[in-house]
């Protein structure tokens, strides 16, 4: 399964088409927009105002309720996007954000308004497009599950990587702030609140895992390792900066009798008693969840004033995004994660077949 | 520019064929041999003792000292393939290592000898075509630089990400241990030989600059990001668990105002005054030095005796990985990092075109 | 540029994404509009007699007037999709059609309804992604002309493979039955004619030249050809069942000394004094035009009651495929084949950029 | 499985890497010599009287006599390749032949002795990567023959489409000459070696046949056609200038009642009667014989005085071809055409999963 996002923040709408997805697959249209629902906005008073009603437009691919096999599209409308006064901040790049760079790769016909092809809004069809995937991946057994690890340094109880608890992952998927430890989430939501009466914004890191995934999925070419694939899609997301496997960035100060997995008998064959690998060893698959924390950036949208350049004339420039910014998208970036997993997970050769 | 690696480390030759160089690129056979004696083992008390010569035989797409613009082929024939007794090792999957997976993946059918395909040697051809890869961006003015960030917990010094010294950077990739301050790099030593003389091993980080890089490459599919194609092919190292860009994972706790760069006039254009951001928003290049950290896992093999299992019979056994291991690859993975880097870079449409 | 078409015949709507469009394209969409109009229904008696607006309407990718250089997607409604009764022919294979294979391909569970995904009408969004590839080549002096070549046996006047005459293919490419010779285009209408009343349909042929086309394109990967890119895209239009370049399948009964080209000096380099390699060598571009020929099989759906097998049941059955047929798609497929040529020369690395 | 050529004619060595391989293949490196012979120069008088041994160097991919699974590369060493004066037709461009065309592609680094990556050469790693597709694919019960259709204007009998006679086409494949009519291929022999003494060459054409193919393969993206997919890979074999399925141009004057081919009930499901659409319909497998046929110029290498261009002076010159070229390469091109099919084949998604 691939995917290709197209369309501008305000646009006359975004989407995605869909290529590869298996015949046959039931169109659960409920389970759709509960997924999009959890990327939306406006969900709760740390979210953004802006009402974006995001209902999906299937224009192809299902028939009768189950998909075809053939390139799905799904699109939703811009409807919420008043005219309003850019002049004043045109030509300013916001700092943090794509203004500035994608002015020099449209080389100045860019859609400026709003962020327009790279908002964050066009992650709404990737959660879409992840849905599907989802969908697909359960009948072969595969589920997937993130929650936030950290937030403004607050970090969510740890998991047992080679044995997480799908019940408490799956609590969590339905909450609209998830984290394992509620105590811990409700100092996130104090510091996301603090940070938002001060103008500013905090980032945070999530946590994904994938359950049920056979082994030997993946490679053996060194750019199809899960790791590379996974990578691919994650980095797609805005404001995602950096990713680790397993035990991640941890592993740089670990010594191998630590770091190491050993392998002890199960009843499926060979398994590992800790995780610190995330479930892939040389780049494939080993029948262990497959898990991996990504970095959040802050939103880079604040309300204090910041120096920027005027891209036309080159001077130097103040600049205070004000509005309906969200001053923590960690919350909202959860189910965007699991999209960009499921996504992959969907394209690795042998998953759906 | 794409590269194929092929090849099994005790298999009669591996070697990589490079697709889209660009035609007249002067093969300087002594910086490319240079670049393979960087990587090779053997170089110091640290490394393993195998004895790789790692010439590289050029069998296609080059002519008269130039590339045509067609396949470029080389090879490294295997020569320090002793024969040795595999028979009380072959079923027995080294923890941290690929022997588990590759045997599913390829269905009972892999090299099992020292890894086969999944073998850190295949790094040796990586190298090479990033030494192909460098000398092609070099006459776009793109260098390419990777430093030892850390080892078994112990950090370099911090570079600054907006204004790295391109003479310090230069100066430590000219040596066997690069770092910049040596009072740490000499730490760093002294943790790696306690290590071994413990059986043990230690992992680290690598942090790599590109220089010169101009603004508005990658995307704007999202998928075509930057970071997503870096990291395509950083993770395609094996050892390399984690990737951050800019001040990577870092981001999770700063606060909007500190993390993003904000814009400063300078005569090139738009500049930014800091580079948390590691020279990309949206995906898409900005014109600062792109910069990104990995995380390398200590090496896997160990003489200490670890858990694993027996393929053949699925019960529980014991493993020593004696020989001639390295208890750090973090050194040998530096110019692998940079080879990544320049791969990565050189495949970015309109980079050498 | 790269296209992905989706959409089923009586679905909600058809469409396309075009990735790689280059940005300040302006979107001339008087000419896109006369593009569609080329290609759809009920031009005139020779036609189908269903109703096609065929008006796209563009989702994202454009701003002001002018392409963003981002993912690029336009869409047609279906509006005319009456429901009627397939009952009676629901699991009846129509001959020549993709009814069986899409049944087995999607497992039962596709669109059948008009053909669905498989439709011919699938070719308007290709016109459509066609008419900006027109658009961007027309920038680079590039340009496309297509004619009919022959119908029921009927063939237009010859060409000067060489030395095309641009100002008779212009005018042939304006008229709703595109040939050279206006006496031979009556006796192929005649034909057409005939066959209808018969309850019939007739085949033919088309020929395309890529004029303006500079030397050096394709390659060097084999299959990179030109003549392979080509012919990937031309073998997607529904209906194409064979492609020559050059002198085509002639070239089997000619010897070398009249098949090669000789070359010959010309102000802007060495040309060819004849063009039977159809302006191709070793899969690169001479400069010479590029010059193909495909075939275009009967129109399938046919009055005439012919064999069949109900997929259902499995038994042998007699179907009739009535209704608003085209006897011939000749002339309407003009225009798709040059979409085809025009998509497949704007995917050549170093046209476009 | 995919395959990337690299090498120059006269170059170190020419090889293949395949990707995608299946594990655990028996490399029966009878067969892949026999095949490799059938396209050899100098079995017989009809043919080049070049030396070249052809035998295929396997570096990676295969431990134990079978494949692993992992990137399979194969080399051929370039032993004849006797210095000789290129001195006096270093500038001359060969009509026909690629050498103008590599010159403007390379920017004047070509290697241009004998034709270099773009001499027919390069066909000898393309049927070893055949072979090792065909060994694929009997495993999964498809077979692939292919025989002259004609040569010089002189036709070899008819086939049956629909149910070709695999006895025939497996005699005439262990054959020299392929052709199903003996008489036939006498008059073609008797036509080639009168043009080889006029100092003159001739054409032909060749048809293939892929036997024991399921149906509902290919698409159903419209540029994944098996013919899309069958015309990339037959477009890449040098000397291929057109390509038609089932009964190719001859569709162009058939009527629908003729063309299509009608279904009837068999055991495996619905076949059809004839097989004018050369078992494949919507770009679709049906689960006829996939047949189809393509023109092989006549070789461009003439003993003949020619016009050319001296492309460093720009000048009118003329050129006379002498040497050890074949009269007619259609013979040795039947294994090649076969190989394309094998690699087309083995490339649909599903056939070798």
């Amino acid at each position: 399964m691939r995917y290709t996002l197209f369309g501008e923040s305000h646009g006359p709408a975004i989407g995605v088409v869909l290529q590869g997805v298996p015949p046959g697959l039931d169109m659960d249209m409920g389970f759709i927009a509960s997924e999009m629902a959890r990327r939306a906005p406006g969900a709760s008073a740390l979210t953004s105002p802006r009402s974006e009603k995001d209902a999906v437009r299937v224009l192809s691919g299902v028939f009768e309720g189950k998909t075809c096999g053939t390139p799905l599209c799904g699109i939703i409308e811009n409807t919420d996007t008043r005219p309003r006064d850019y002049a004043g901040t045109r030509w300013l790049a916001r700092p943090g954000h794509a203004d500035f760079t994608a002015h020099v790769r449209c080389k100045g016909f860019e859609d400026y308004r709003g962020g327009g092809h790279f908002s964050g809004r066009l992650t709404a069809p990737m959660v879409f497009a992840g849905a599907v995937a989802k969908l697909a991946l359960r009948g072969r057994g595969i589920e997937i599950f993130a929650r936030i690890a950290s937030v403004a340094g607050i970090t969510d109880a740890p998991a047992d990587l080679a044995a997480p608890d799908a019940a408490c992952l799956r609590r969590a998927q339905g909450s609209a702030f998830p984290v394992l430890d509620e105590t811990r989430g409700g100092a996130m939501r104090q510091a996301i609140l603090k940070a938002r009466a001060e103008g500013d914004s905090v980032g945070g890191s999530i946590q994904c895992f994938v359950l049920g995934i056979p082994a030997g999925l993946g490679g053996p070419d060194f750019d199809e390792s899960v790791e590379s694939l996974i990578a691919r899609h994650v980095f797609s997301i805005p404001a995602v900066k950096a990713l680790g496997f397993g035990a991640g960035t941890d592993l740089a100060s670990l010594r191998g009798s630590q770091a190491n997995d050993p392998f002890v008998p199960s009843e499926a064959g060979p398994a590992t008693s800790t995780n610190n690998n995330g479930g892939i060893n040389g780049g494939i698959t080993n029948g262990m969840p497959v898990v991996f924390t990504v970095t959040v950036k802050p939103t880079p949208s604040i309300a204090r004033e910041q120096d920027t350049v005027d891209m036309r004339s080159g001077q130097a420039a103040r600049i205070s995004v004000s509005g309906r910014h969200d001053p923590c998208i960690v919350p909202r970036a959860v189910p965007v994660v699991e999209a960009a997993a499921a996504l992959a997970i969907s394209e690795l050769p042998g998953v759906l077949a």
